[in-house]
């Protein structure tokens, strides 16, 4: 336990020894020959998937099935685990062996968000499935909210169709990076749609896709 | 609801028209104009996902995560859920638009799969989670047994692997079909596995895949 910090998760435990092993990385128990937690987060990762799934369910009353699951996926992503987990500094807790303490372990993503499902399973074990959806809503309810605002529209795939269907051809409207500016954490790129040598939009996003996807949104609205 | 056989799925609603809405496919919906069953085939998946979980969580202690997942996707597969959907009928409930009706929508996997959900997401709505569990445990409580004894070793990846190493060369393990007999309900082919022009393994299954891991299995013990 040396050089662990307390971690402030907003639960307390009955059973400490359910937090101890949700805090646990497979490095150290491989190590100390101890269970790790990884049994632990695919219970939590069930938990979290259900609870999510109900409260956009009641929520989002007008949804259909597609854009539930797309927001779903999008609340319960790596990115969102991993966010809420640096929130309450999970990373400080975790029992990592000597590999993963070298290697920065408790900053990475992955790691992050395994810890987030896997404290959720020593949760549920703990006290069931209220504490555990009352934990998941507090750390993840804004990510949720701004999930149901979130675009999942594929504008470039829409935009294909559209060029498939009206020419009835095979061509393909391609994608040209034309600039990258901005450190490397934030870079910001530039793109051309482009259809039959023709430029049909342009976009700009924090990643090559996001601008491609910008493009192709440019050129819908210009149809 | 003409033509409609009441099915027996072993649960009492006290709110009918939540079990008339699981019972509704999409093809009805949209001729319609009535809420179709996908809003509750999504709640219901993810009820499935963490009653499973939960359930081989605490069955299979010495199970790791990897396992686990594997055992979870076996039991909860399209083909195990239609399964279960056969035994009780639920496809003579399924009330389909006339697209649907002609072709022959009750008899397909996928839609026994999808309603099957559906019916679990409205229980759960009716009765909550102790009955949602029990109908659950009921209908796959065997498969999820079967599933625990399933041998998911990828013995295809174990061959090639043990040649790369020893070997140190970039040589395949190939397969390649010796035979094929049965109807085409059920198939049985041979397959021969060869290592450098070399037969090192047979096997048979009912498909291709199950035989060439069966030929690699044969090879992996001979070694």
């Amino acid at each position: 336990m040396k050089g662990r910090k307390a971690v402030n998760i907003g639960y307390t435990f009955r059973d400490q020894s359910l937090l101890k092993k949700a805090l646990t990385h497979i490095s150290l128990a491989n190590e100390c020959g101890i269970e790790s937690n990884q049994r632990l987060e695919f219970l939590g990762d069930s938990i979290l998937s259900f609870v999510v799934a109900e409260h956009i369910y009641h929520e989002f009353k007008n949804m259909d099935e597609g854009r539930l699951t797309e927001m779903r996926a999008a609340a319960v992503c790596e990115k969102s685990l991993a966010a809420a987990a640096r929130e309450m500094d999970l990373g400080s807790g975790v029992r990592f062996g000597k590999s993963e303490t070298v290697c920065g372990g408790k900053n990475k993503a992955s790691i992050l968000a395994d810890t987030f499902e896997a404290v959720l399973g020593a949760i549920y074990l703990d006290g069931g499935m209220e504490p555990a959806r009352a934990w998941i809503l507090e750390h993840l309810g804004e990510i949720i909210e701004h999930s149901s605002k979130m675009d999942f529209r594929n504008y470039k795939s829409e935009i294909q169709t559209y060029f498939q269907k009206r020419d009835k051809g095979t061509d393909v409207v391609t994608y040209r990076m034309t600039g990258r500016k901005g450190p490397d954490h934030k870079p910001e790129f530039s793109v051309e749609a482009v259809y039959r040598g023709k430029v049909i939009g342009k976009g700009t996003g924090g990643s090559r896709k996001a601008a491609e996807q910008q493009a192709a949104r440019q050129a819908l609205e210009a149809l």
